[in-house]
């Protein structure tokens, strides 16, 4: 019965609407990806760099919105996100340790172009969100460096490469092999609208895995021995939507991301970093005050509940091709970790 | 394939951890309930009352910790329940427009025991949780009274009536009969503690309905011509636990009940208020600060993350069950709402 | 020194910022208030209704925000209200066993002007807001009933009585008469737009009382016996701007009431519920989906500045008014309530 | 009348509550501070760094709190904080844009000592606050390394300096030289307990400046051209007590801090990160869960309220002593910040 569950060519569709045009979080035009791969022995991490837009992003900040599902986390930014309601800079992923050489790096950046930074102007706010790649990558080598982030924001995609790429080169989910997914759907019938979602992903017990509701962490447990079971990893969920939503729009959306994390399995670990990030591409605000605001209509809110199913849905959809997409990957002292495609093979349930 | 997939014995039993001793809110001891129904044409509605313990409730409170899913809801005592940490009532469930009176009615139940209370002691504040079950019930008919309060309070059971019964009787979830249901795990293999759930479930869109991760909702949704597919219902969902946990950890574990929840289907719709509230019967914090303070020694913040698996498998399997016992309802105007059961028997999916 | 520090004709102006045309909450266009006062022997207690404006509140709901300063509170209504951002009822004011009666009284009005609600519309949300009178007024009484609810809404206008009076009737604030209390501040030179407060004050120890900066409380302290030297009343806070400000800057504006409450001498008492609440009358969202929205040009961010100014100012200010006009009270069982005004004029401080 | 307003010798005491023994962080037992100042022409800034104890952090956590009372700021830590309510490395201050090099030393210090971090055991949760020093610092500089952060660990003591020291060297509050300052006060006349403060000020818009109640700021304002008269600095206010409180009941504590801050003039403007911490050094928490918990005897919430007034106290006065103690800095492209102690002798309010 279960042999052949899923096709091998591409991974098994959840939920109910519509998938995007590449089913990417750049299906929202103007978002954009680069990532750089860190391979190299004990060094297996990355970093990947999301451009909401590509006009100036302090001067055009984008209004966002965050969810601390499970605050076991180490991002920078949140604290300012959460009270402004807009993105100034890219956000970027990594790895725990990377953290502040990523926030260095963004600061840099955004005083290089705007000198008046911390000056004349207020200070900028970095974006930085993590997981914990320590058991396959020496994380305490420091080994992400500023210009990792300078090469990740220098190409951008809309293609977006997944799984053991870019920040989720060392990651692991549900004790497979995790990392980058990405995912998209359109929000109702006329496609008027998207959200899409980007995770790096690293959470998860094996028991508790399930893909389009089967119980597959159940039969692959039985096949190795796991150190641990228990979910100590993290998660960190990135939305975007065309549609103009406001920070407190967008701060409901992203608690959605909740709703399709658990769908795969999740119960928001006591060691996991669980925490969903959502930003429009269509309400923009400007850093200038004499700058014309051009008035936006937002959505009623009524119609968030559309938005709130696609979230959902696109969440879990990036979860599931996180683990689809990853290939299995050797690290320090020799720690390797399977991959999910590797397992559903050996059982049969693929093909 | 699908024939039988359920036993028409007993609900489908979801999660990994093994049941407490009765599978209901009450394996954690010393939790009682009692439920008042009104069953007369146009009412269908109802009042749920739940003790943590048995002593004064006053000068007795429990730790307590509450999450916030989904704000649109209307319930009472969420506030101070967040800053103090403590329920000093009994925790009433009952229907959208019934939170006022159940409300007075417990302020006075508390100065009637407590004429000190409003005067020389700080007032008490009442805990009132509500779902909107306006199809079936003529909730503008107020017809529930400080009267059910005081019944449900001298009903209180160890055996806990599920379905359509008290606060559940007429809600709906998933389009289908819904109410109340009720579930508990032990935390781990050695079974020193529980988590148990009790949910008064009123949410829920039928294309999403998930039951073991079988899409139930799909196949069910050929059959009937439903007025609306959207979330807007609300859940309540009270969660217990015999371990020393203080309102910080209550409220973490809390939030796991959003993890069941979206796994029966849930997005966490715009128009349901979805809150959570645990407490623990072991944590017990004297009204009167001359009393001797027994220490207790808290569980190990890393130990929590048991408690979280077992905190949303017992939501799931309470919303589950709420489904699973639920008996049709003609109510208001002769709307009527069939049960999952039926539909079940319908498609052929149980025997 | 002393003598004479303030003039008997009108009370101390705090701040830096002018004062609005009438230094009152309906300074901002189209907010009226109505006020019911109970003064029967024990019963020393009221209402007090605001109208953010006088279209139909459930269909064009106001933009507004939240700040719990301490949660020792037993409000009905904030909850939905943080989720979604709007207030879609008046907002009511009383003691605090009088919170499940006028919400009874809110969710009648509401449903008898559209039976709608609660069937083929979602359940309206109430907001009532309270102190406890308790040692002046006979709370256990249960005086207030839905028919003052009425009579206060039937009983707008934008002159609005302060003192002894309404909601104030029986409150006290650092051991002497407090009350209602309003005052209004423009925003800037240019008088474009004004922040105005309304106050249910009830709060404070009277060791703090700070009237612009001099330790009043310090010397009325000798003059009395105190029962209690602890803040363990309660204060509610009301701002209202004409500005369109969003759901998100409205709660940053709410916020900045705790700075005006502080520099009246409070530190948010444990036992005081501290909660203020702000509305724009500039930002109406429809509750009908399919209307226009007629999209609003926000105020720029870096703009609050100057709004937060004069949220603060408006608070102190509203709050040392109250002290000003309050009356003597004598009720529940004797209990006598002196004013800061006797005080003020056994001192010599005023002339 | 306002000749000889002060003395010279000693700042003006605010609030009623008695002085701990120095009036310092340090006067809970325990606590230490060192700190590194960077005084070399356009390079002025530091260093402070708090040690809760001096047993290994990461194993020997103590609880904590926090309260952001406007979010303008670009801390780290403070999201896990919330979540578990501990804090497990010392406290890190400096300016904004040093926050990503202390918080890599941070790890470093903390792996270094432990190299399970990150790989056996979870990472670490680095706790690095700032204030914007880039008026008097060349902030874009990146002066601050990670050997300034081991310099002011090795240099703890019990003696604190106050004023341009450490990180406040660069920091302004009300258009004079802030920077750091400590108080402290008894919470009761019996001295059973503390409540301390430690703040880095760089916050106030001149016109508001109130010591003791009086308006100085509006006379000080006469005398200099200012450029700018908006509250866009922040200010971090650290508390300590050695009393046992738990996580939530130090998130209440720190929210009194807000009240300290308004009574010297602050409206939380919108450009300032004004953020509290506080923690407890008797309430210990194991990293290690096989630790035998010795069972706390916490302190009766309704016994907070004399620690609340502890903590607004200490607040204030540490602000007011920055102010006082802050020597004069001519700093970035010869920008030049004078003292409240010169104003006040041109003013001739000081003798």
């Amino acid at each position: 019965m279960r042999k052949f569950l899923f096709n091998a060519t591409t991974p098994p569709k959840v939920g109910v609407l519509p998938e995007g045009p590449h089913n990417r979080l750049s299906d929202v035009a103007g978002v954009t990806v680069g990532q750089v791969t860190l391979n190299q022995g004990n060094i297996q991490t990355g970093v990947t760099v999301i451009y909401p837009h590509h006009k100036d992003l302090f001067l055009h900040k984008v209004a966002a919105g965050t969810s601390v599902i499970n605050g076991f986390g180490k991002s920078i930014g949140l604290i300012q996100l959460e009270e402004l309601g807009v993105i100034e800079t890219p956000i970027a992923l990594s790895n725990t340790f990377a953290v502040p050489i990523l926030a260095q790096a963004q600061i840099r950046q955004a005083f290089t172009k705007h000198p008046q930074i911390g000056r004349e102007w207020p200070t900028v706010n970095p974006l930085v969100l993590e997981c914990n790649d320590g058991i396959l990558n020496d994380i305490q080598a420091f080994a992400i460096q500023e210009a990792h982030y300078y090469d990740a924001c220098s190409q951008q995609q809309v293609y977006i490469e997944q799984g053991s790429v870019g920040a989720g080169r060392g990651m692991r989910s549900f004790g497979l092999k995790g990392g980058i997914g990405t995912a998209s759907r359109y929000v109702s019938a006329d496609k008027q609208h998207l959200v899409s979602a980007l995770v790096l992903s690293n959470f998860g017990a094996l028991p508790y895995l399930q893909i389009q509701g089967h119980a597959i962490g159940q039969q692959i447990e039985a096949l190795q021995q796991l150190e641990a079971q228990i979910d100590k990893g993290s998660i960190i969920i990135i939305l975007a939507t065309d549609a103009p939503l406001d920070a407190r729009q967008l701060k409901r959306l992203s608690m959605r991301a909740a709703a399709g994390l658990a769908r795969t399995g999740s119960n928001y670990g006591h060691g996991s970093g669980d925490i969903a990030v959502a930003f429009s591409t269509s309400n923009i605000i400007s850093h200038d005050k004499t700058d014309n605001l051009n008035p936006t209509a937002l959505i009623h809110e009524s119609a968030l509940n559309d938005f709130f199913n696609a979230a959902a849905e696109a969440t879990e959809q990036a979860i599931i091709n996180a683990l689809w997409y990853a290939t299995e990957v050797t690290g320090r002292n020799g720690h390797h970790c399977p991959t999910l495609m590797q397992h559903l093979q050996k059982l049969e349930l693929i093909g």
